[in-house]
C-alpha cells in the first residue's frame, strides 16, 4: 500500500476528470500533504490536448487500490464507476458535482459537492475559500475541465457560477476563453485519423422496418465543415457499404456539440 | 407538499440538529429563500436550555415528508435516522459531519461534509465563505452546538477547527465558553428530577456469572459532587433493589462527561 493519498478521477477519464485531479493534487501539496494525482484508464484526445499544451505528463495509470489505501475521489463517487477495490479503501475526501449513488463510508470524512456543471469549478471555490493563490498552470487545468464539462457554457447542466469561475481563470491564464477552447474540444472531436469507412461505422445503428434494412450513423464534430471536406469520398464509402451489407437506406448524421445542428448526408440503394 | 424548503437534524434530535436547523434556516433566508426549520421528535434538556437562554420557541415537529418535498439535512445523512418518507424527497442540500452511508440522491445536489466534531462548525465556516454577517442569535445558537458535541472540547471527536470557531463565535456573542457551556451541559445532564430509584435505574444492566447476580448502573452528569450530595438515599435505593432482586452485587457508576472521572458506590449483599 502507498502510504501518500492517491487522487483520481471515474474510470473513462475525461478532462474534469485529468485535470481536478491534477489541480486537487496541487492543493493538497500546497497544503503539506503527500499525494500523487492518478488515473483510472487511457485519456482522450481532447484532454491529451490540455496536457500538451501545458507540458503536463500523462498521471500514473491505476487499476485497483488496495485495503486501506487513502484516497481522495474527484468528479465521481460512484463505486462502479471507481478503482477496483474502493469498498475497501479509506476515502479522505470527495469532491464532485454528480448525484451521490453507490457510495458509503465507515468513518467520516470532507465531501463536497455542488449541483454545478464541472468538480474544477468547486476546486475554484476552494482555493479561493482557503486564500490559496491560483498559479497559471492550474487556472489552464480548471478552465479546460470547465469548457469540456459545459462545451463551451453551452451544456444544460452549465450554470452561472461555472462561467463565472472560467472567466476569472481565464483572467489569470492570459487564455482567451473561446479560441482555446474550440481547439480544445476540436482536438477531442478530430476526425482525421478516421478513414471514411470508419467514420461511417464509428456511431452506426441497423435498423430495419418490414422487408427494409437501413443505417442511421453520427459523429460528432464542432467543424462540421471539416468533415464535408471529405463528402465526396464519405459518399462513396456510403454506396459500398450499401451494395455490400444489401441496404435500402443509410443516413449519416454529421452534428456540431456546440450548437447542437446537424448535417445529413442521406443514400438510397 | 409545502413549497418551503424544509431544513431538519436527525430523529431524537440534540443540540447540534437544533441549533444548525435553525443557523441554516437563517443563512437560506439571507439568500432569499423561502425555508422552515423544524425537528424530528422531543428535544433534550441541554437544547431547551439553550432556546430558553434564547427566548426561541421550538421549531415545529413534523415526522414524515411527502413525494418532492425539498429538504435540507443538518447533522445527518443516513436515511434511516431522518423523517419518514426521506427515500422520495428532494434533497437540496446536506450538512452534515458524520459518515455517509444508507444515503443516495437521484439528482446531484450540494453536499458538504467535514470530519469535525460539529454541524455549527462547518456551518460556521460557510457565514465566512459567503461573507455573511453571523448576528448574536445564530452565533450563539452555533456556540452551543459546538460545546454540546464536543463536550466544551473534551470529547476525543473535537478537532482544532471546532476550536477556533467556537472561540470566534465567543467574540461575536460576548459569551464564556466555559460558564455558558457548563450551565448548558449542566442542564443537559440534570439529575434532580430523578427519585434515587429512579437514579439506579436510569442506565441498569443486569448481569449474572456462575451463581452470582449483579448489577451495574451509571449516570452521566457534569457535577458528580451534586449526585453524591444525595448518596445516603441512594444507597437506601441501592439496598432495597439487592434485597428485593436477590443481588450479590449493585454498581452504581457516577461518570463525569467532562473530566471522564468517575465515583463509584459499590455495595454488596
Amino acid at each position: 500500500m502507498e502510504n501518500k493519498m492517491l487522487i483520481f478521477g471515474h474510470k473513462n477519464p475525461d478532462t474534469d476528470s485529468i485535470c481536478s485531479s491534477l489541480v486537487m493534487e496541487k492543493f493538497y501539496k500546497n497544503l503539506g500533504f503527500d499525494v500523487e494525482a492518478v488515473r483510472l484508464g487511457n485519456v482522450n484526445k481532447e484532454t491529451e490536448y490540455v496536457l500538451n499544451y501545458l507540458g503536463i505528463l500523462l498521471p500514473r495509470e491505476i487499476q485497483k487500490v488496495e485495503e486501506g489505501q487513502k484516497v481522495v475521489l474527484v468528479d465521481h463517487n460512484e463505486f462502479n464507476q471507481s478503482a477496483e477495490g474502493i469498498e475497501s479503501a479509506t476515502i479522505e475526501a470527495v469532491i464532485d458535482h454528480h448525484r451521490i449513488a453507490n457510495f458509503q463510508t465507515k468513518d467520516p470524512l470532507y465531501y463536497r459537492a455542488e449541483p454545478v456543471g464541472c468538480t474544477s469549478t468547486i476546486l475554484y471555490k476552494k482555493f479561493k475559500e482557503e486564500n490559496m493563490a491560483i498559479e497559471k498552470r492550474e487556472a489552464i487545468l480548471m478552465l479546460s475541465a470547465i469548457v469540456s464539462d459545459t462545451l463551451l457554457f453551452k451544456s444544460p447542466t452549465c450554470t452561472q457560477e461555472d462561467k463565472n469561475a472560467c472567466e476569472e481563470l481565464a483572467k489569470i491564464s492570459g487564455i482567451d476563453i473561446n479560441s482555446y477552447g474550440l481547439e480544445m474540444l476540436k482536438a477531442g472531436t478530430d476526425l482525421n485519423d478516421f478513414t471514411p469507412e470508419q467514420l461511417i461505422n464509428l456511431d452506426a445503428k441497423s435498423l430495419s422496418k418490414g422487408n427494409t434494412k437501413y443505417v442511421i450513423a453520427q459523429v460528432n464534430t464542432v467543424a462540421i465543415e471539416d468533415v464535408l471536406k471529405r463528402e465526396e469520398e464519405i459518399k462513396e464509402a456510403i454506396k459500398k457499404e450499401i451494395s455490400e451489407n444489401g441496404l435500402d437506406l443509410f443516413v449519416f448524421v454529421i452534428t456540431d456539440i456546440l450548437n447542437s445542428n446537424s448535417e445529413i448526408i442521406a443514400i438510397r440503394k
